[in-house]
């Protein structure tokens, strides 16, 4: 079994933060407007200033797996990031903390539930809903 | 019509604040096993410390009213602070914004569309899981 280390981003990481974001969502980079190197030189400003500056917008674990993974499921990872993640919501002072996932993803939604996550979408009804960029614009009149 | 004004949020309406999440979720703080004393008392202090410290962890938009209203439905409040939460997250640099939303809140799902956002949920299949205190310190081993 790989050993795994959790440790708080660093600046540094965002060229691999980047590029996982970019694995993760390829077919929406695709239907972009922008060229992609575009893409990349925004994101990649925008990684960094939200997440490393005085104020930051969003705060990011690293899993770090050692030696370098063959197959990544069922070793435990995705556990021990939340497991991790509960423990710096309780040092924050929070009293819960939630995630968003795609419900096609039974194998994550099966280990949310296992470690005592609740589905607010199935149990009470919740959605997401979300002002894109252009109807952002629209409704500020920019 | 109602004139409706929108601005910040201070300190000094927290006490407001509470007051209407008090009345929103009073079926959840009913069965909370806190009494409701140490509730208003510890969430009231959250609500002052999470919103009005160095590094807020969230911020509140107030609708002023005037004169004090009768009926409120159909006067196109709701729309006005959408449109000034889409000032300000452009302001603040955002691309885009998200709301959580009940299914059986149809009267502001229509609303949310009308004004150009999309259901995620209903699109992509987005669930909201929640880890609560318990499972959270359970998780970190506190």
């Amino acid at each position: 079994m790989a050993s795994v280390r959790i440790r708080e981003a660093k600046e540094g990481d965002c060229g691999d933060i980047l590029r996982l974001i970019r694995v993760k969502t390829a077919g929406r980079f695709r239907t972009h407007a922008l060229g992609a190197s575009r893409i990349r030189k925004t994101l990649g400003s925008a990684l960094r200033a939200d997440g490393f500056g005085d104020n930051p917008f969003y705060h990011c674990l690293v899993a770090e797996i050692l030696p370098a993974p063959g197959k990544l499921l069922g070793q435990g990872i995705g556990s021990k990031i939340i497991k991790k993640v509960a423990e710096v919501a309780l040092d924050k002072g929070c009293s819960q903390f939630r995630l968003a996932v795609l419900d096609w993803n039974q194998r994550a939604m099966d280990l949310y539930k296992a470690l005592g996550a609740q589905d607010l979408t199935e149990a009470e009804g919740w959605h997401f809903f979300c002002f894109q960029g252009e109807a952002t614009r629209k409704l500020a009149g920019k």
